[in-house]
């Protein structure tokens, strides 16, 4: 930890490896909400399994999502030379935000035909990349934050791939007012589209 | 490693990403305590989730309490040049103090309106404040554990911000007594402060 | 971060950290289905322990499997000089499958005697190793990633050895289908051969 | 991490940072046992504690052994030079240990005054200090694991140490028997005697 970390008292890699802790945790903690159905009850375990599933789609979902999440996270911090306290409070509502998702997402799991569910699971998904997005807006206003190699054009051309998967999950909210499929359907595109130009920008 | 570890065998880095695990750990399995409404009990997932609503607020509550903790911690540890044996022993106090907070979390989220629930509460949170300004104490009083451009002016400031939390929790159990709702705002208000006072700091 | 991470925003030490933690929690999560049988349900202690007796053994298995998942891709990292995003996207679907084993683990302690727990089971462990042993496939084919002391010949023979656990696993889902007693068998030989291996081999 | 490494694919500090993990899992899992009492029941909030109060006390104890393992485990790290694969599998055995002590420990919460649920416990302690003393003991055989500063006398003192509580665990088998407070009473005072010493060794 050399001096200039001293006067803030926030050193990058510390809070980058804490909050992989975090987003580690919590993506592992989702396959808590998967309950093996109980054989005192006399359910067959195939009826069971088949009670499970879409607890299972919404496990599978949500790890996807996260591990996006982790992706464009990692990449913003790649980008940064050092963060300051602004970025260190993002962070912590973050963590917030990512720590919360194994209860949306058990909900959605539990109800996933109803709107209720689908907008919660679709309002803390749309936070947690808007906040993202916060952190690199925020590291973008203040290039002594930024690696001298960050070249703005890439630096505004991130921050609108940022902002697409939060657009994209608030949008699903009056969706699935009209249809929950939809809605879903939304989520599972953006997270691939977002997985195919990550896979083509490299 | 350096030798100069080795009499001791405690190394600072080590401990503080221990530490730092635990920290997010505990923040992360608040959420177990959210748990979602069962579809088979005939509730409405509308009025099920105005039951889990007093759980969610003591959920936020706590993993804010946590990260100002843990950005405090965070900041003791810039300041420190090395850890003594003391300093490891109150550092597993705090741990164990911060393990701890999911249950009276939970016992809060539940109970809110009781006395007894609003008490443990304050006490955990009181406690796990006491512990890390003792580690600063500790830290204080022994000048070769410090960071050489430490001020010692500082260093009292410090004290009294790290005092304070722990103060106005511990206050808050007699007040709790008379109202708990008002040991709560006492609470909130005190989060507030201190997250614009380390705002105003930097 | 040296400069050359930045343009594809992959640190092979953050991933390996990351990974580390996901083993680790996944590991420590299994313990949670090892539910404490409930005093007031009148089951006398050392009945209740009987009663949980195939849910240790399943534990025990997984978490020596998982185990033994860790230090093959523990290796695999270490023969490797960087990794590209075909890796880390490989390395999603290994974490994605390591934290889902506490949900095969749990159904096939609970259901240890019947054709569909013990076939899930076997398919998650068959997936994991062979997302391990595609890793792998996908460093040999890319010497640039490979550390520049890796002979063709052991990289070769380290292939075959990943690419046995899956492949027997996989097998033992038609075996399970006539016995599943035989599969789990199997799977003991299986993971008491390659520890015999790896420590001959050494 | 230097071409040494490689032949053994084992890295001291990647361990190190894996078995860290899962003592600050598995000591935070442990509070998952503390289940907060339903109010539904109808049962008062402060009846309900004392109905928890045993757990709390098996949480307190299991978190200061846990500690107490981790402090010795760190110290053992701390005399390493590097790691072999015999100690690379009798880690795996302590995290395999560490991990499984939410169980015993529910256990013993919900169990204190029985025989088969004190003794199990002691038996989990008793191993996982065993495992501990093992791994010391191999270093102790190869010379050239050790860092150059180990002197006979220390590291012939720390075996010592190291193997005073799982004697006292595993002894308190049989006096459980007799008297499971008595056993109990045994723990409490081994936790005291070797944080004590500890103390004045440094």
């Amino acid at each position: 930890m050399d001096r200039h970390a001293a006067p803030l008292g926030v050193n990058k890699e510390r809070v980058a490896m804490l909050s992989d802790g975090v987003f580690a945790i919590a993506a592992t903690l989702l396959v808590l909400e998967l309950k093996v159905p109980e054989a005192e009850g006399g359910v067959p375990l195939d009826q069971a399994l088949l009670h499970v599933a879409p607890a299972l789609g919404a496990y599978a979902l949500s790890f996807f999502v996260i591990a996006l999440f982790w992706t464009a996270y990692h990449r913003t911090l790649a980008m940064l030379h050092e963060i300051d306290r602004p970025i260190l409070y993002l962070n912590v509502a973050l963590l917030f935000l990512v720590s919360l998702q194994p209860f949306p997402t058990a909900l959605f799991g539990r109800y996933s035909g109803e709107f209720l569910a689908v907008a919660l699971y679709a309002a803390v998904m749309a936070a947690t990349g808007a906040v993202l997005y916060l952190i690199w807006r925020r590291a973008m206003s203040r290039p002594e934050l930024l690696r001298v190699d960050t070249k703005e054009a890439s630096a505004r051309a991130f921050a609108l791939r940022l902002a697409l998967t939060p657009a994209v999950f608030a949008l699903s909210i009056p969706l699935a007012w009209w249809s929950p499929g939809a809605a879903i359907a939304a989520w599972v595109l953006v997270s691939l589209f977002t997985l195919a130009s990550r896979m083509r920008y490299h």
